[in-house]
C-alpha cells in the first residue's frame, strides 16, 4: 500500500521511522518541510530534510531527535574560536551533508536530486521529496519584529511571542519533483505529528499541495502533535496559545479541518472524540506519545490497520 | 630588523618557524604563493597561505608537514561514503579554515583579510600576505595535457612530465595589501627554500613584486631547495630534469641569477660555490637540511646573523 505523508521534524521522523517496518521503501513517501532551510556558513542547511533522512536511515541522534549519532563537534569548536557562533550546532558529520547538499546545488542539481543521493547513499529506505526546489524561507512575525525561523527557533529558543508566520515567495513556488504525483499515486495520505504551522502549513501552502490534497479520493489521515493539551516536542502549543487557538488535539483538528477526514488523537485524549467528531472527521484514538522504538512502530501499525 | 620573506609550502613554514625564533611578530613578513589555490567542494582553499599559518602557529601536523595536528577526518570519510573523492585530505578542523575563508570572502572580505583573522585566531605571530587577492591559478602543462595544480600535485602526485608552466591572469592581477609595502620596507628580502617554478615564480610574476625586488636596496637572498641534487621535499628536482635545468644548487641559482645576491646553499653543495659565485652572487654555506627543530632554527640564526 503506498503511503505518502507530509512531514516536519523530529516528531515526524519518529512516525515515518516506525512506518518503515511495515511499508517497502517504494510505499512511502515523504514530503517534506523546506520554509526551515536557511544558510550556515554559506552552506545550504535543511534542517528537515535532514532530520527525515538520518532517522530513517537509523542513524539519527537518538537524544536529540536531530544532527547524527555519535557525531563530533571540531569544526564548529574551531568556528568559535574564529569569532563563529555555535547556536545552531553542526557536527562534523552532519556538516559533509551541507557542504554535500551545497556543492551540488552550485553544480546545478537539484533539490530533490539532492536529496535523493543523500538518502541513498546514507541507506534511508523511504522517498524522501522536498516540498518545493524554490527557496521559500519561513518568517516569524513576533512581538520583537520578524524573525528568521532558526534565528526565532534555535538561537531564540521560540521564546518571542509569535503573532503570525509567513513563506517568502510561496505563491511563486512550484511543487518539488514528484511531489504532486506522490500525492495523486498514493492509497492514503498522513499529516505526521509535526507542528501545524511552520511544518505543515508551508507545505500546503506551496500551490498545488493543498488542491491536491484536496482532489484526493482516499483517506486523508492527521495524527495530532498535541497530547493533552501540551506539544510533545517544540513550540507547536505555545505557538496555539499564541495565536488564539485552543490549545487541545480539538484545536489541532479545527484547524486540518475540510482536509483530512480521520484525525488521530491520543487515548488521554478521548473526551474531546465527540467535539472532533462534530467537525465531521473520524476519530481513531491510539497511543500517540512516542517514546520508544516499540511506541513508534505501534503506533504506525495501528494507523496502518485503520486505514486499510 | 624586518624581513621579507618570499615562500611557498612546507619547505618555506619550516624555514620560517625558525625564523620567528629570532624576529618579532612585526619583523616577519611573508608574500605567500595563492597560485595553489583552488576549490574544493566549493571552499576556497589556499594550501600555502595554510601551511604556513598552521606552522607559524606551531599547529601543523609535524609528520606531513600540511594539516593540523591532530585533526580527524570524519567529514571527509563521510564525504567519500556520498560519492566524493579523498585524494586532497581535508580534516575535520582545516575544514573550518575553508569554511570560514569562503564564507568571509563571499561577505566581501579581501583574501588579506580573512588571512589576517586566521593567523591572529590561531597564533600565528608574523604578517602574512597573499601575494594577490586576484585568482591566478597555476596550470601545469605536461605531456599528459594541461592540468590544475592540485590535480597534478596532489591527485596525480606530480607524476607527469612538465613542459611548462602559466598562471592564469596573472598579467592583469595586483599585488595583495602590503605585499609591495613589505617589499618596500624590509632590511632584506629572502626567497625561502621554496619550489622556483611553482611557488617563487607566481608571487615574482604578479606585476608589480619583481620590480619591487629589482629595486630593493637591500640585501636580497635565496634558500636552495636542492641539496645533492635532490630536492627536500616535493617534485622541484623532477621539474627541474625536465625542463631541462642543471638539477643542482648551481641550477637553482641560475633561475634566480639577477634578482639576488645571496644565495644560501648546503654545505654538501660546498663544490658548487666557485660556479655560483661566477654568476655574481655571494654564497654562504650553510646547514640547511631541516629536519628538526634544532636545524631549523640554527639554519634561521646563520642566515639572519649573515644578513645582520
Amino acid at each position: 500500500m503506498r503511503v505518502t505523508a507530509l512531514a516536519g521534524g523530529v516528531g515526524a521522523a519518529r512516525f515515518l521511522w516506525g512506518l518503515k517496518h511495515y511499508l517497502g521503501p517504494e510505499e512511502l513517501s515523504v514530503i517534506v518541510n523546506t520554509g526551515d532551510d536557511f544558510e550556515w556558513m554559506g552552506l545550504h542547511v535543511s534542517p528537515d530534510l535532514d532530520t527525515i533522512t538520518y532517522t530513517l536511515a537509523g542513524i539519527a541522534n537518538p537524544e536529540t531527535g536531530w544532527g547524527l549519532k555519535g557525531d563530533t563537534f571540531a569544526c564548529l569548536q574551531r568556528l568559535v574560536r574564529l569569532g563563529g557562533d555555535d547556536w545552531f550546532r553542526v557536527g562534523d558529520l552532519d556538516l559533509t551533508t551541507h557542504l554535500y547538499r551545497t556543492c551540488q546545488l552550485r553544480s546545478g542539481a537539484g533539490l530533490a536530486s539532492v536529496t535523493r543521493s543523500l538518502a541513498l547513499a546514507l541507506g534511508a529506505r523511504a522517498m524522501i521529496l522536498p516540498m518545493t526546489e524554490c527557496v521559500v524561507p519561513t518568517r516569524v512575525h513576533t512581538a520583537e519584529g520578524t524573525l528568521e525561523f532558526q534565528d526565532y527557533f534555535v538561537r531564540r529558543k521560540a521564546a518571542p511571542q509569535v503573532t503570525g508566520f509567513t513563506f517568502q515567495d510561496i505563491e511563486s513556488a512550484s511543487p518539488g519533483p514528484g511531489v504532486l504525483e506522490a500525492v495523486e499515486t498514493a492509497a492514503a495520505i498522513l499529516i505526521c505529528p509535526s507542528n501545524p504551522f511552520v511544518s505543515i502549513e508551508p507545505i500546503l501552502a506551496v500551490p498545488g499541495i493543498r488542491t491536491g490534497l484536496r482532489q484526493f479520493p482516499g483517506p486523508k489521515l492527521a495524527v495530532s502533535p498535541i497530547i493533552g493539551g501540551r506539544a510533545v516536542k517544540g513550540p507547536a502549543a505555545k505557538m496555539m496559545r499564541e495565536l488564539g487557538h485552543e490549545v487541545s488535539a480539538l484545536g489541532v483538528a479545527r484547524i486540518y479541518q475540510g482536509l483530512i477526514d480521520i484525525f488521530v488523537l491520543d487515548r488521554e485524549d478521548e473526551a474531546l472524540r465527540g467535539a472532533v467528531e462534530s467537525l465531521g472527521l473520524k476519530v481513531f484514538a491510539a497511543d500517540t506519545f512516542m517514546d520508544s522504538p516499540e511506541t513508534r512502530k505501534r503506533l504506525a501499525r495501528q494507523v496502518l490497520e485503520m486505514i486499510r
